[in-house]
């Protein structure tokens, strides 16, 4: 294994020491809950959004924390559910008196996690709702999920859930956004490579030199084939039919575009599959209004990458594109 | 070799092609000399700012075209300086009457090209002045450079330059500028992999699995020496001590920090690094006015890091402030 890690034990509170102090003005880390948290909330005047999970897919979920996002994560091992205490202690130091709204992707570990502490924290008089986020075409079930996996489309429902709690939506409202942005949300993503977690030292599948796998989920599950590799337009036009006709998109859908890195593939790559799968789209008939390109949600050192259409309405699409800070800067 | 590609020779006009498409608002692709430009320049208020440079390094320098940053780049083929002709055609088309500046990172193959350039455009009565960064404290020549190597503090020459040509600083200013800001920027990197250029196939040079390389380039060229792979804390200690000694840097100075990830390194792994630089450069006295982690100036697929430190007055920490709008965009 080569990672520029020291103990894996420390993988994570590292890393989210890193965040914290990168972003020491916005950001208040709590390694006894590996809780990241904005440093001005708990905001009685919105609804606090919480999402928690396992590590490995930064910069979701721990770098997205900040005005117009999340208000905190905590985070699990890699690729483990974080624990359902860490998720009520978390929960009870960012309740707002709007309630607290939760983001989860759909895994079985993470659903049961958040399931126990709603319990515990609604026990407590905290008002809880959740949105489950299930955007993979690849697979019905898999590994870790009864029903479809969450993967990058993730992103999307944060940032509209997290633009409209800035502006005072209710939790109901809250809920209902996720919901809607979640059943217009679809993706599929593919693997040249194994991801290697730091614990385990070694790859969680290998593919050889003129392999990949198609339908990937972001923690090594297996997808829908493993194939011969192709070129790159032929994997967009693969991965573009998969997501177009499940929804079904249509001609003259308005969309969202994303292209989303795996962790270690090169953003040369990442936009020269963006200017096809572009290309592809508008031929269709589609109007991008909206285009993503880079790592959202990766699987540590995984090459490889996923694209995700959301069918826009006018209240989304501005919800996209309302402002927001994040951890995660590049300038 | 596992590429998200179609064929290799494509490889350059592909990802610029996606670059124009994903900002089709505020960019221009002209094909004919793997150009980006700004779609509102020139202007004739400002002065004009041209970095050419191979490819292979992005998100720089293609990815960074727009309002506050560069005006234009004209990109090589990977790893090679954009032909002369390219960098002339470019200056003609985005010179304004306050002239051009020229980014050049210091190889010799750039800096030949851009000569050659300068001379046929001020035949033509174009005012440019150029500015060589050399940030890189591995190495006193190289396989590619007569002197130091420009690498990942590219950055900080660019965003100061193009926030003050935004407000209008004339020509000379801006040639000041930059090389003051080249006298404050020291950088050094290591890799834990070659990194594989498209047309070559194959990597440029294989470390084995407890092998690392200090001191690295950005195009696979050697640098200081191949050691046995050592922790994430005891390498950010020695690229520190490199970076820190050369300036060298005191206690008491104001600083900016970047760890900038190679192209294949994974975000997560990045913060971690981070986290700890932070506290050593603390600890050693200096105060961190600003920081950056994430993907800056990338070698294709190579995993590793460099650490970079600029010494800063209150006018650059004022102008790395300011804003600026480029291709890449997380949200």
């Amino acid at each position: 294994m080569k990672k520029l890690i020291n103990d894996p034990k420390q993988f994570v509170p590292e890393m989210l020491k890193g965040i914290a102090l990168a972003n020491s003005k916005t950001l208040k880390y709590i390694p006894k809950y590996n809780l990241i948290m904005r440093a001005d909330g708990p905001n009685d005047n919105k609804v606090s959004i919480l999402q928690g999970s396992g590590s490995g897919h930064e910069p979701a979920h721990a770098m997205v924390v900040g005005y117009g996002m999340l208000d905190a994560v905590c985070q699990g091992d890699v690729f483990a559910a974080p624990p359902a205490d860490y998720i009520y202690n978390t929960t009870k130091l960012i309740a707002s008196k709007k309630g607290v709204l939760y983001l989860i992707n759909n895994y079985t570990g993470d659903r049961m996690a958040f399931e126990m502490s709603q319990e515990m924290a609604e026990a407590d008089g905290i008002e809880i709702r959740s949105v489950i986020i299930n955007d993979d075409v690849a697979v019905k079930d898999s590994l870790y999920t009864t029903g479809r996996r969450g993967v990058a489309g993730n992103f999307f429902v944060t940032k509209a859930v997290g633009a409209a709690a800035e502006r005072g939506a209710t939790l109901e409202e809250l809920e209902a956004l996720g919901n809607r942005v979640v059943s217009v949300t679809r993706t599929m993503g593919m693997a040249l490579s194994g991801c290697t977690p730091p614990a385990k030292g070694t790859p969680i599948f290998t593919l050889t030199d003129d392999e990949m796998e198609i339908g990937i989920g972001i923690h090594g599950e297996p997808g829908r084939k493993r194939v011969k590799l192709k070129s790159a337009n032929q994997i967009v036009d693969e991965l573009l039919d998969a997501v177009v006709s499940d929804l079904p998109f249509k001609a003259g859908d308005d969309v969202a575009l994303m292209i989303n890195g795996m962790g270690a593939t090169p953003i040369s790559e990442l936009y020269l599959l963006y200017g096809y799968a572009h290309e592809q789209v508008e031929k269709f008939g589609m109007k991008i209004k909206r285009n993503y390109v880079g790592n959202y949600c990766t699987s540590l050192d995984m090459e490889g990458f996923s694209l995700t259409l959301v069918k826009l309405d006018a209240e989304l699409e501005e919800l996209l594109a309302a402002p927001a800070e994040i951890a995660i800067r590049t300038f």
